[in-house]
């Protein structure tokens, strides 16, 4: 980690200029928080990612329009209902979300971004929603609390709030930057069942924000993966208030721009690294790493194929070190590679020499997977590309939340 | 079907002149059947299609090399050991199981195929192959109970045994094709984590076998999922040594090479929906239909994601209507096709019309998706494509038996 970027206590109302509530409206069966808004004091640069899927929600879809203008003043986003597949009525209902929020903030609607996660083909109750935007409007505020029931009231199963704050400084101001997200389920590149929201006091022009959130999805989030399922609500959003009144950051090469960039990405991996870690019914957190692959396609198919292996995530659920099944993954993922060449280690265990057994302590090995955090090396001495994912382990509780998801 | 295909009692004994055994040589911990021999008494035509895991196993790649005589008169198949990824050892082994079955069958080791399926990585017990191999040879007989037992001993993860046996009418001479299988995890297109050997006494061409056999298996083995993974075992080999002296079959536009190869299709398809309903865990058959694809490549795309879904196969365990689940996966497949267009039925029942929620009535859901079979249908309404694959869905017991498969 770079010395410079420190790790503090703190919640996405950290950054200076940020307000934030959580509620619940009734859209969660159980009662619990399923209504979030952020919001900042003024204007802020905002960009975002979205899912790749053809299929894509209408809060997402709102917010890909109105993140054109590169602008927004708050974010508003529920939880137990993804908004997604019921036509025209889900455009209306988004933008029903963003005009009640702006009303209620004095703002224009498009400078609010829409975000919903939950149970796809289902109308939203608006009934709920109207008086849970009411009521987490007249909540919004800068505590440290605030920001924690913002977090939790974006979550859907997953069983801890997702969240980081850094601090670093720039010009010798400081500069905040912080984090939520949520997982857990139907999570895989690019972009997984993931909704993260980014907030920063950092002075930082609108094409710098973009390339670094860019940049910095591309190493984070878009290297989680829970069961290999793309859904239809992923996002990303990120607003820049300036409020930290730095010297404006506009320059690509410049040490500024590193910096923020390295802090961000340090961030965004703390959430990615959580999100597989409590992905839905995980005991595991697992990261695959591939060296030496000979492009960075090779290297992409390989942990991906990988990290989707049923048969690779629930060894590692029964904590056996089951190394043909790497080795049978990574032979049908696709890439261009010579198994003879193909070393894997589990740890620091090496447990497959240039494609064939290595005899090794079952004990140590054992060991080794009794961990929370398990590290999986396939090094192909190809080339010299190397790559990463974050994945977890197949359990029990993976089929028993999934099977019952809707009810 | 077609009426000239008639489905009836026997085993893999049953074609002319093909004798088997199952015996027990001790590869299985449990101590149940694990070595087979299938031989025919004249020399036969032989074929196969392999697993294109780039990895392979070392008995597979043996056959891959001796087929290429396009001649076999006798298949040895252990199961408890996978012979893959040991190295020099490996295709020594694989090369002493044919040498000592050729010579007490009295041929050439090239006219002996090996095939092999199990844990990967671990050195072929070779005292007890070797042994096996002796006691499978001196019970080789023409029964239908030694074709059953041969049918289990290849059998590992799977719950039953599985086979067919069709006879058809060739120039009035009546033809017998039989076939057995085994699954049933680590298994996707292209070939499963399947064997598969299919013996006839049709008198048919090298070419037109090896025809038939390709037609067939991309309709019916090539159309199955379990989990995804594809192994490094995975091999069909059929044998056919013309004693039923029908007319041979030499002609690729004669009614006789279509009727054989429908019937091999009818015995395959039988043997593929089989794999899939007993898919590791499995409670359920699921057949995945899309209709209407822009190409075959899209078509393909999307069976595949679908299949591979975690999220799906959990919801159908659950017996949830979640139709959300199948347009995700749909929509992250990488197919080309318009998700406004999109109509997703379950069973007879449609759930989601033009990429949006339908009403249906959950009580009418429930009970089509308490089945054993259960039928998803997505009509893309872009081309005229069409395409099918057979799984399962994800249980408790798949991770179960998955999370401790070695130990």
């Amino acid at each position: 980690m770079n010395e410079d970027i420190k790790l503090i206590n703190g919640s996405i109302t950290s950054p200076i200029g940020f307000l934030a509530s959580g509620v619940a409206c009734g859209l969660k069966k159980n009662g619990n928080a399923d209504l979030a808004i952020v919001s900042s004091t003024n204007m802020a640069n905002a960009c975002g990612v979205f899912t790749k899927n053809v299929v894509k929600g209408h809060s997402l879809k709102r917010t890909m329009r109105v993140l054109k203008n590169g602008k927004a003043k708050a974010v508003v986003i529920n939880s137990g209902n993804a908004n997604a597949c019921v036509g025209n009525q889900g455009d209306k209902d988004a933008d029903t979300m963003a005009d009640l929020t702006s009303g209620l903030l004095s703002c224009h609607p498009d400078e609010v971004l829409t975000g919903s996660t939950g149970v796809i083909g289902l109308l939203l109750p608006m009934d709920k929603v109207r008086s849970g935007i009411a009521d987490a409007v007249s909540k919004l505020d800068s505590s440290e609390e605030s920001g924690h029931l913002a977090e939790i009231a974006i979550m859907t199963t997953d069983t801890v709030a997702k969240e980081f704050t850094i601090e670093i400084h720039i010009g010798g101001r400081p500069v905040t930057i912080s984090g939520m997200a949520k997982g857990s389920g139907m999570i895989h590149p690019d972009m997984a069942t993931m909704i993260s929201v980014i907030t920063t006091d950092c002075d930082i022009e609108h094409s710098m924000l973009q390339k670094a959130l860019s940049m910095v999805t591309e190493k984070t989030f878009n290297r989680v993966s829970v069961d290999g399922d793309t859904s239809v609500c992923d996002m990303v959003v990120i607003l820049a208030n300036g409020q930290a009144e730095n010297r404006t950051i506009s320059d690509l090469f410049s040490n500024e721009f590193f910096l923020f960039t390295d802090a961000l990405e340090y961030g965004c991996r703390k959430l990615s690294k959580d999100i597989a870690g409590d992905g839905e019914g995980a005991t595991k957190l697992l990261e695959i790493l591939v060296k030496n692959a000979l492009t960075k396609e090779d290297a992409v198919k390989i942990i991906n194929s990988v990290a989707k292996s049923p048969l690779v995530k629930t060894a590692m659920f029964g904590q056996d070190a089951n190394w043909g099944r790497i080795l049978t993954a990574v032979g049908y993922s696709g890439a261009n590679f010579n198994p003879d060449h193909c070393n894997i280690f589990i740890g620091d265990l090496q447990v497959c020499a240039n494609g064939n057994a290595l005899p090794f302590d079952e004990s140590i090995a054992k060991s080794i997977l009794s961990q929370k955090e398990i590290h999986i090396t396939i090094d192909l001495c190809d080339g010299d590309v190397d790559d990463h994912i974050w994945t977890c382990d197949f359990s029990y509780d993976y089929v028993k939340i999934n099977g019952s998801y809707r009810s």
